[in-house]
This record gives C-alpha cells, sequence and structure tokens, in this order.
C-alpha cells in the first residue's frame, strides 16, 4: 500500500515514525509517496495552513503534537515559520529510490520538528543527505531536474484525484483511504483482509 | 470526564454507541454534554458544515463513516438535508437528567444516521421519548423554557472557552481534550493516568 505524506505536515511526523514498523510486524509492504498539499489546500480556498487560519484547530494540534510526541518519545520543536516551505525537501524525497527515500524523510521530519530546524533548507538538507551515504550535490542536481518537478506536479496531482483530504494518508491497492497518524492501524489492517 | 457531542454531527454516531462500554471496562465516569457546533463553526466563517463546504472532506468522511458503521455493525443512513437542525434534539437532551440523557442520545442517533429520520421532528422524538417511559409532552415543554435555552446557550459557550474544535470530545478533569470518535480510547486512558 502506500504512504502518502507532506513533509510540512505536523502529524506526518510521527506517521512516518511509526508506519515502517506497524507495516512489518503485519507483513504489508509500503511504498512512501510524498506530495505537496498546497494544490489540494488552495482549492478549498486556503492561502495558508487550516492550523494557523482556525485558531481553535491549531491549539488542539500543537496540544496533541505534544501528547502524541511525549508518548512515542519523541522530540517537538514547533517550526518557525509554520508551516515550513517543504518543495525541495518533497522534490528531493521523490528523486530519492524507493528504499532510500524512508530513511531520508524519517531524517528531514527530526530536524524540522525535532530540532526546529529549517528544511528549505540546502544547509539542512545536504548534510542529511551526505549522512545516508548519499552524494548531496548530485541529489539536489537531479531534484531539481525539471523532469523531477514535473514528477511530483503529477504526484500532487495524483493526491487530488485520489481524493486525499490531508495528509498522511495510507492509501490501499483497492483504493480505500485512512487519514490521519491516528488510523495508521486500521489501513494496515484493512489490508490484511483481503 | 466529560463526553462532547454534537447531535448533526456524523462521527459522533459511532463515538456515542461506543463511549460508555470503553468508559465501564476503564471505571471511568462519563458525563454526556450535548452542545452546539454551529457558533464554532460561524466563528470560524462557516455558515454550512465542513463537510460541505470542503467536497473532498466531506467524500472522505462519508466513506470512513461506512467503513466505521460497518465494523460496529452499526446501520448508516445519510441524512437528508446533511447537516441536521439538532437544536431542539439538543435543548431536550439538555433538560433530561443525567441518567437519561445517553440512552435518549443514542436512540436519536440511531433515528437520525441508522434510519435517516429528521431529528428537528417532534414526530421523531416524542415517541423515541414515550419509549423511555417519559412524558414527551413534559419534556418537550420544559427543553423549550427560556431557562433552558439560556442553560444550551451557556453549555455552547463553555465549549468555545474550552476550546473544542468539533465533535465528539473527550474533556479529562486536568482539561486535555481529545477530538474524534478514534481518541475515545486515548481520551480515557489518560483518566487512568491520574
Amino acid at each position: 500500500m502506500d504512504f502518502w505524506y507532506e513533509f510540512a505536515s505536523t502529524y506526518s511526523y510521527p506517521a512516518a515514525m511509526r508506519v515502517e514498523a506497524l507495516a512489518a510486524a503485519r507483513g504489508v509492504a509500503v511504498t512512501w509517496r510524498p506530495f505537496l498539499l498546497g494544490p489540494i489546500f488552495v482549492a478549498q480556498g486556503w492561502r495558508d495552513s487550516p492550523f494557523n487560519i482556525y485558531p481553535a484547530k491549531g491549539r488542539y494540534m500543537w496540544r496533541d503534537m505534544e501528547r502524541i510526541c511525549a508518548s512515542m518519545g519523541l522530540p517537538l520543536v514547533r517550526p518557525d515559520p509554520f508551516p515550513q516551505h517543504s518543495l525541495l525537501t518533497a522534490r528531493i524525497a521523490l528523486v530519492l529510490g524507493d528504499d532510500e527515500r524512508p530513511a531520508f524523510s524519517r531524517k528531514v521530519y527530526r530536524a524540522e520538528f525535532g530540532e526546529g530546524r529549517p528544511i528549505a533548507e540546502p544547509a539542512t538538507l545536504a548534510p542529511i543527505l551526505d549522512g545516508l551515504g548519499l552524494d548531496a550535490d548530485d541529489v539536489l542536481v537531479r531534484a531539481q531536474n525539471p523532469d523531477n518537478k514535473e514528477r511530483l506536479k503529477l504526484q500532487s496531482a495524483r493526491a487530488i484525484e485520489i481524493g486525499l483530504p490531508g495528509a498522511p494518508c495510507l492509501v490501499t491497492v483497492d483504493g480505500e483511504v485512512f487519514w490521519g497518524n491516528d488510523r495508521l492501524e486500521d489501513g494496515l489492517d484493512w489490508a490484511l483482509r483481503r
């Protein structure tokens, strides 16, 4: 099944840290699919994160994130500004191989929400790539290649086609969508029903 | 702890059907607090349910409700129109005793989302009250009493003060809010930590 995630999305952080162990425990294979929520938000008339537009939702989300991260032993620092610009990171994640993407993505989330570092900056991203044994300069060039930019646009358009209401989402091979960090188990269990 | 719910809210239906057994299994006492989401939505600039305003959210929610209700063995019929006007029902629920409110509320949810019946109509509500051994005529008069109307306004204002982002919510005695049918277990488990 597919794990759809957005680097600027708060709840994608604990989900990214949980999903592989949950999938492995069930013997389910998961493909990581980074996408951009921006076009989905714009289609709904939002020019900012709904957590900023709607203060009650935002206050609730940050307190909820504190509880979730505490229960998982994860650090939590609010990125400033929030949300972070996630375009470059998403392009990098997409240009990596399916086997490299999860580790890179988790390290980005850790830098962003665990340490409050700016994820739009190559200065944040290059050391993460180097740390994974990748050639950061080469990856950054390939990430900004027109073909890869177009691929991310298509992937984000596909997210709209599927009807993803937000991030993170698990999507089963039979097209069921499970939205939210708190629905990972339900999504993976659905896959087991087949 | 407090179970805050809105009769027009879809996810409040499975939550209302689940919460008492979950609470009893943990030895946690729960007070049912009906409130109106309308003022919260208006404060966010919404004149309709966000599930109607944002089609991707709406489509996702209805499919999710189908899955949840199927897994619980609950019937699901989409009320028409959606959302239903919940003012009268909320007033009735509030004027009832704490011990009468849960059973009344579950029967209303069953009529609304299980059978598609109009919950703004005394013709739907009176037989439910009678079936619970209550005097429907007397309850309807007391529900429309100015004091009770004011009490519902205050209860809904309290929901805004607490910062409820939607319905259903569990609120612990130490002020933690857990939003959503899928967070009932987390909310009740939090109460046990004390």
